[in-house]
Formats: structure tokens, C-alpha cells, sequence
């Protein structure tokens, strides 16, 4: 997998990408990641890739030439171009599984102050990461890169992305280490126990628990299990006994 | 403000804390910030702040000694303290705005494989950007950090913060610059009009149009003003002749 971000910042990448996995995963050449100032592709003078709203208004906008210029240097028949933008549904990560499929990933690193609205037409999706603002678009491709290239074969262990939030639509059971108290706070006894069912058990329901405490929103799409069914029951009957 | 983030991957953060707007925000005295290693904490010989889940499990989870210490030695009265988990509804603007006037806020980066769970009772709030998993804490501090200190007074021009996405639940209106053609492309007649009360209108009519196609969601948290209503009825009139 290729991924190539365009952007006014490219120094902004460095420390990111040389993190431990990102860094490994390039290492083992399970992917590579190209970063392209449009500054570069700009025909002005003095480098400007900006200009004023047309009809007034605050701020500078990108134009679309330098941008359109930078896209055509790496652009192929299998890229697949993204746009930082707010007009997105946000992303999420099921998306992260569809994008780690894909062969080439372009990611243009909107501006805050706004680009010219026809930068649009170049692209194939938008993309937004959560509704809040940011100063660029940066920031939305590094959280993208990360999330996508983690799910590469081998970028991590197979095993721990099975048990992870979101993807089953339950977030994931409380964990302890050690040590077994810690100021009057104690690891729960099952956990110390070894027996394998009850642990299981116990790790379901906390996740269920979890989930319908913090995030219900995420149940309307779970499909849920004979046992899971079981365990809302007493989870339910918990919550009566307490009140 | 300032601003106290733990992390075992302090070296993650220099790059994004130089651009242009954050580090012209802490060169004006906006904001402090200070990046905290949690393994400068650890009481092990070898530095170690993780060890293996009890019960059982793939993966090595961050301790919470280290972690308590290293708060401890950044806390106080005024503290407000954040730890990165998918057990929160995500990040959004009203929330920035609302970190924005906190006197000290403090980011516990988790750790890609999970923490020990008596953790969660040492902070005032869980943080989650969104539903995707990430490697690290890292990213959606820098997005707390990126979003919260542009809101700053004076971080950026607050004719810039006036007309944004998210703020009053509309997209922005579609803006453009130079050139006023582009392979074919032309910007649209009225903002080359000069023409102020056409302008405003244009700008809002697509302002609408883009959220009921793209983000029709943010629509029932708006407050519709008379003009808009006016509006939608001919954006619904367009969308039936061209049927």
C-alpha cells in the first residue's frame, strides 16, 4: 500500500510517522508514505498557494492550481484521492477497513481558513474525522495513516486487534495489571482465579456494561449472542437490586 | 491556560506544537504546554511501565503506579483531567469550547493495547475523538491541543472564527478564489457581482443545500431563521424541477 499526503505542512509528519509502529510497518515494507508540499507546485513568484474570497470575506483561501498540479504528480489509475473537509459523514472504522484495502490513498490536507470550493471535483471522497474544527486537514490524514496502517497484515499482532472496541460494537472489558492492590484498590478476584470460563464470562458482562453505561449508542448495531442475552438479564437485575 | 500531556512518546508531539498557529499561540503567552514522559515515573529498573493483563490476554497493559505519579507531580486544584478511551462520546466543538476556558487541562495518552483499569479513577473525564482505533493517545491529544488553543483569544482572527462549520450546526457556504476560470470551471456569476445582499443570500442557500446533502444530521440541532425557511422552500422547488 501507497499512501501520499499533500499538504502546506509537510515538517508536521516527521515525529508522527517515526513513531514505533508506523515506523515498523514502513520497515517492513508493508506500506510507504510519500509527503508533498503544494507549496512546490505553485507557479507564483513567491510560492503563494493563496488568494482572497471571491464576494468578500475573512481569510485566505488555497487555490485549486497548485493543489490540482501536486495531485497530478502522484495521481495513478489506482488512487484513490481524499479531501479533509467537514461536508463528511466522520470517519470511522469501518472505513479504516475499506481504506487499508485500497492500493493508493491521496489525502489533500484542506486549510483552516478554507480552499476554493472546486478543488472538490478532483477528488473522490471528503474526508472528516469528528465534528470540531481544526487549524488543517493535517492532523485528520495522520489520525487515517495511523488507524489504516495498524490494520495491515502484520503491522500489529493478530490477536490483539481481535478484541478491540468498536468493532464488534461493544467496547472492549476493563483490564488490570499488576500490582494486585494499589492504594486500596483491588484486582477483582475472578481475574486471579484461572478458571478460563468464568474470566470469559465476567469480561463479556463488564463490556456489556461498559457499552450500555457509556456508549448505548453503539448497541443498536451489535448482534447480540445467546450468553450476551443471559448476561443483560442479570445486568438488568443488578441494577434493580441496587436501586 | 495551560495545558500537561503524559505520554511514553513525548518526541511524537514536537513537530505539530511548532506550526505556524500553536506556536504563535504560546509565543504570545495564550498558553503553556508540557509534555510529560510517564516512563520518567517508573519506579522498575529497566524503566518498565507495563506488564502482562491478569486473566489472561494478548498484549502488555500500562501500569497505573507510573501513571498516578507522574499526574501527581502535575496536579492541582484548577486541574482538569482527561484520559484518552473509547468509553466517551466523541470530541466535538461544544466541547472544545468548553475545555477552552479551563485553567489546566491534563491528557493521560493511553497505550495501544489497553491500561490497567483503576486508571479510569484517577481522571475527571474520558476523552474519545471517534469511533476508530488509533495506536496511541497521541493523535487525539494533538487534536484537543489543535482545536482548543485555536479558540484561544487572539489565536487566530476572530473574524475567521465567526462563519465556521459546526458552530451554528450549518456546512460552511462553498467559497472561491483565483483564477475566476479553472479548465472550464467558473466561479460562480453573483460573487464577481458585487452585489453584498445577493452574496449573503447565495452564500447561506449553499450553506443549506450542502448540510441536507451532506450532513442533514447537524440540521435538528439548528435554529432556523425566517430567511432559511424562505430558503429551503426554493432548494426544494429546484430539486423538483430537476426531477
Amino acid at each position: 500500500m501507497k499512501i501520499s499526503i499533500l499538504t502546506l505542512f509537510p515538517e508536521m509528519f516527521d515525529a508522527v510517522l517515526n513513531q514505533s509502529i508506523l515506523k515498523r510497518a514502513r520497515d517492513k515494507g508493508l506500506y510507504d508514505i510519500e509527503i508533498i508540499n503544494i507549496r512546490d507546485f505553485s507557479k507564483d513568484k513567491y510560492h503563494h498557494v493563496d488568494d482572497t474570497p471571491y464576494g468578500g470575506g475573512a481569510g485566505m483561501l488555497l487555490q485549486i492550481e497548485p493543489i490540482d498540479l501536486a495531485l497530478q504528480s502522484v495521481r495513478s489509475d489506482n488512487s484513490f484521492v481524499l479531501l479533509t473537509s467537514p461536508k463528511a459523514k466522520p470517519f470511522n472504522q469501518l472505513k479504516a477497513r475499506e481504506y487499508a484495502n485500497k492500493e493508493h490513498i491521496v489525502i489533500i490536507c484542506g486549510h483552516y481558513e478554507g480552499f476554493d470550493a472546486r478543488v472538490e471535483t478532483l477528488v473522490d471522497d471528503r474526508l472528516s474525522i469528528g465534528d470540531f474544527i481544526l487549524t488543517g486537514g493535517e492532523l485528520a490524514a495522520m489520525v487515517v495513516v495511523d488507524s489504516v496502517v495498524r490494520l495491515l497484515n502484520d503491522a500489529i499482532s493478530k490477536d490483539s486487534l481481535d478484541v478491540e472496541s468498536f468493532d464488534n460494537n461493544l467496547l472492549e472489558y476493563p483490564q488490570y495489571t499488576k500490582p494486585p492492590v494499589y492504594k486500596g484498590m483491588k484486582v477483582p478476584d475472578v481475574l486471579l482465579s484461572g478458571h478460563h470460563k468464568n474470566i470469559q464470562r465476567y469480561r463479556l458482562k463488564e463490556a456489556l456494561k461498559d457499552t450500555l453505561r457509556y456508549r448505548s449508542d453503539l448497541l443498536k448495531n451489535h448482534e447480540f449472542t445467546k450468553e450476551e442475552i443471559e448476561l443483560l438479564k442479570e445486568i438488568r437485575d443488578e441494577l434493580k437490586n441496587t436501586k
